[in-house]
C-alpha cells in the first residue's frame, strides 16, 4: 500500500462496468472500490487500482460488473401458490387465492414463501425488492437475516386478515412495525394500502397522515384492471388517481403498482405530482388486465420502475422477462421499433426503481457513496455471442441463468451461483411440504 | 432379459412423462423405451420396465421427459448480427443488415453462425428448426454433422445474392439441393421464397411447381407488417394471403411466418386450406409489427406454431420465451386471463411445430414409432417449486437452462448442459472474430 492509497475491503475487476449513472458510462475494463457497505470508486481498472489497497479482489472476467435489479412489487410469499390457479378469470382466481391465504399465510408458511421468493430473486440478480403481504414482521425479518435489501411497511384495512390482527389494533402493529426497523442498513420502511377499491376512505387517510407523520413512501395499488377504474368512478365519481389526488395521496413519495388503464391527463397529474408507477407487464398481461402505456408515461416525464409482481400472477419473479417484455410490448403496442430501447428498459429496472422506492440517493447505480449492491453477469455465453451493445445484450439476451455473483450492501449473497445465506434444498422441501396441504380443499 | 422382453438401445425413467399426444397424457412416474433413433414404448415406469431389456438407462429422477421444441420459423447465421441493429426503424435496420450480409454472408461465416446457433437452440431444448437463410447448404450440411433436425431449402428470386448464384442457376441449385438431402433421416426438405413483395409473381409460380413435382412443404413470410399488405394490396389488388392463394399456394403443405396483420376472412381461407401459421410474438413486437391473432386463428381451426425468427430480430433463439410471451401476449391483447392457456401454449411449440413441418407422424410428440427427439427439464429448481400443473411450469416458469438433456434422433447431442457434438469454445471464439470485421463498415 502506498502513502496515497486508500484501504478498502474489495476490489472488483476484469468485466466492462455498467454504472447506470446519469452519464450512462461504461468502463470497458473497469473496477469498482467497496468499503464495508459503500462503494467507494468507479472507473477505468488502471486508474481504480492506484488508488486503492484492497483486502480482497473479486476477478470478473467475462463477466459484466452492474447494479443489483430492483423489483419495485412482489408479494414474496406468494410463491407458495406458483401455477396454482392459472388461465382462469379472476373471479375464481381470487376464490381460490383467498381461500388458501386465509387458511395457509401463517406466520410459518409465509417465513418459507419467503424464503423462496428470496432465493428465487437473489439466483436472478434482484438486490431489492418492495413488498405487500401478510405477516410483514417475518418477511422483513427473514429479509435483514438473509441480507436482501427490502422495502416493505404496514397497512390498514377493515377486516381480520390472515395475521389475526383486529381493524382496531392496526395502528399500533404499524407503529411496531415502524420503531422495529428504524434506520435498518437493509430495511426500508413504507406505508401501505391494497387499493382504492378494497379499503375505505377513512383507512386511506390514517394511511396519509402516518404517512406524513414518519416521512415514508406510500404504495398501493392503482388502476390496474377496467373493472377497478369503473368501480372507484361509480363509487366516487373520480378514476382511482383522481380520487387518490383528492385525497393527498399523490406526491413524490407516492409509488403506484400497476397504472395500466390511465388517460393522457392522469398520465399528465402523475408526472405533475412526481409520483412512480410499478410497471408490471407480465402480471399484467397474464391477469387480462392490459398493457399499461409505459412509453407515454416515460415520455411525460413519469418516473416508471419495474415490478414481477407476485409468483401467482407471473409466475417467477425474474426481472429480466419483465424488462424484455416491456421494452418488446410497447414497440408492438405502438407500432414502432423505437419505443422504450434497451437502455431505457435498464434505468427502469436499476435507478427508475431505486428513485420509485425512495432509495435514489443509495442504491440503482454504481457511484461512489451508494450501497454496494452489485451483481457479475456471465457474457461468455452462445446466446450472448457476439457482443455489439452491452444494453441490447443486457435487455434482449441475457437469460436470469447468467448472473453468477450477487452482492447486497456489500456482503455476498451469492458466489458461483450458490445462494450463501439461505438453504435451497431445505427450503424447497418446505415449500413442497406446505403446498401438499392445497390440494385437499 | 426374459423372453417376452424386447431389446432396445435406451430406457429413459424417472419422472413425469408429458407426452403431448392427443389424450394429453402425462405419465407421473413414467418411462420412454427408446431403439436407434425411434421411441418404441411410453408408459407408467413399471409397465415400461417389464417389457424392455435396455442396453443402457437414463435416470432423469426430477426431470421432466418431454418432447423437444419445435421452432418453425428462425434464420439461424444470423446469430453473428444478434444486437448489431437494435432500436431503430426498419429503414435503417434492413440498410445494415444487408450492407453487412452482402459481404459477410459467406459459406464460412453462415457455418460458424448456424453452429453457434445451433448450440444455443439445442441448450435451450430446441431439437428442430426450420431455415431460411443464404448458403444453405453450409447450414444443412452442419445439421447433419452435429446431429440438428432441420427443415431446409431451395428459393428463388431475381436477384444475385451474397451466396452468387445466379437466377439463371436457382432451379440447377434447387435441384441439387433436393437431391443431396432426400431421404435422410434429420433433414427435411421445402421450398421457399422470401415473400410476395420481393419476388415477382413468375418464381412464386416457378416455387409452386417445383413443390408440386417434389411434393415439398412451401414456406414464406406473409402479412408480417402493414407495409407489406399495403404494397401488395397496391400491387396486385389483392392482400398478401389471397395473393398466395390465388396463384395456389395455400395449402396443407403451406407454412407462413408471421400472419401479424389478418382480417376475419383471412383467417377463415388459412383454417379452409388447412395452412399452419408460425407466430414470432417476440420478432412481431421488436420490430413494431404488431400482435398477431394468435388465439382467433387457433380458435378457427388454423394450426398455429411458434418461431423465435432469427437473433438480429429477437434476440435469442429460446422457445420457452415465445411459449410465455406468446400466452400473456393474447390474455393482454383479448383481456381475457383465459385465452390461450398453458397446454395450448405448449401444444404450439411441439406438435402444432411438427405438422406445420409436414412433420407431424415423426415428431413433436412421445409416442411409439415416432423419432426419438426428447429432452429432460429439470424442475428442482426454486422458481419451479412448489408444482402444482406442469403445463403451467413448462409455459409460465421453466427457464432455457433449466434444460439439462437434449435427444435428438435417438441420439444424445447435450448431457448435463454439455453439447456433444459442437465445440462452444471454438465456435464462440470465431463468431467474435467474424463480428469484429463489422464494426469497421
Amino acid at each position: 500500500m502506498t502513502q496515497n492509497q486508500k484501504s478498502i475491503t474489495l476490489l472488483i475487476t476484469g468485466g466492462p462496468v455498467v454504472t447506470m449513472n446519469s452519464a450512462g458510462q461504461i468502463f470497458d475494463d473497469g473496477a469498482v472500490a467497496i468499503d464495508g457497505a459503500e462503494i467507494v470508486l468507479v472507473g477505468p481498472r488502471s486508474e481504480v487500482e492506484a488508488q486503492v489497497a484492497a483486502q480482497s479482489t473479486l476477478d470478473a472476467a467475462g463477466q459484466i460488473i452492474m447494479p443489483g435489479l430492483v423489483n419495485t412489487h412482489t408479494h414474496a410469499a406468494m410463491t407458495l401458490f406458483r401455477g396454482f390457479a392459472d388461465d382462469i378469470n379472476l373471479e375464481p382466481w381470487l376464490k381460490k387465492i383467498l381461500q388458501i391465504e386465509n387458511r395457509y399465510a401463517t406466520a410459518e408458511n409465509v417465513r418459507i414463501g419467503s424464503a423462496l421468493a428470496f432465493i428465487e430473486m437473489i439466483q436472478s440478480g434482484t438486490t431489492t425488492a418492495a413488498d405487500m403481504y401478510w405477516q410483514r414482521v417475518e418477511t422483513t425479518d427473514l429479509a435483514r437475516e438473509v441480507g436482501f435489501r427490502l422495502v416493505n411497511g404496514p397497512s390498514f384495512m377493515d377486516f381480520i386478515g390472515p395475521d389475526g390482527i383486529q381493524p382496531t389494533e392496526r395502528e399500533a402493529a404499524a407503529r411496531d412495525f415502524l420503531a422495529r426497523y428504524q434506520n435498518d442498513a437493509l430495511i426500508e420502511c413504507c406505508m401501505q394500502v391494497h387499493a382504492t377499491y378494497t379499503v375505505p376512505t377513512h383507512l386511506l387517510e390514517k394511511a396519509r397522515q402516518m404517512q406524513e407523520e414518519f416521512d415514508l413512501l406510500f404504495v398501493t395499488h392503482a388502476s390496474e384492471t377496467r373493472a377497478e377504474v369503473a368501480t372507484i368512478v361509480e363509487r366516487y365519481g373520480q378514476t382511482p388517481i383522481q380520487y387518490l389526488d383528492s385525497l393527498g395521496l399523490l406526491g413524490p413519495k407516492t409509488l403506484l403498482a400497476h397504472g395500466v388503464h390511465l388517460r393522457d391527463d392522469e398520465i399528465e397529474l402523475l408526472a405533475r405530482r412526481g409520483a412512480s408507477v410499478a410497471h408490471c407487464p407480465e402480471s399484467n398481461l397474464k391477469l387480462g388486465s392490459g398493457m399499461a402505456r409505459a412509453a407515454d408515461m416515460l415520455a411525460a416525464g413519469v418516473n416508471v420502475a419495474l415490478g414481477t409482481d407476485g409468483a401467482a400472477t407471473n409466475n417467477d419473479l425474474d426481472m429480466w422477462g419483465e424488462m424484455q417484455t416491456a421494452a418488446l410490448l410497447q414497440k408492438g403496442l405502438l407500432f414502432d421499433s423505437t419505443a422504450l430501447p434497451a437502455s431505457q428498459a435498464l434505468q427502469m429496472a436499476t435507478v427508475n426503481g431505486a428513485r420509485a422506492l425512495g432509495l435514489g440517493d443509495k442504491i440503482g447505480s454504481l457511484e461512489p457513496g451508494k450501497r454496494a449492491d452489485i451483481i457479475l453477469v456471465d457474457f461468455d455465453r452462445p446466446h450472448l455471442t457476439p457482443l455489439f451493445d452491452l444494453y441490447s445484450h443486457l435487455v434482449y439476451a441475457v437469460n436470469k441463468a447468467d448472473v453468477q455473483t450477487v452482492i447486497i450492501n456489500g456482503q455476498m449473497v451469492m458466489q458461483n451461483r450458490q445462494v450463501l445465506t439461505l438453504d435451497e434444498t431445505a427450503i424447497k422441501t418446505e415449500a413442497r411440504r406446505i403446498a401438499q396441504k392445497f390440494e385437499i380443499i
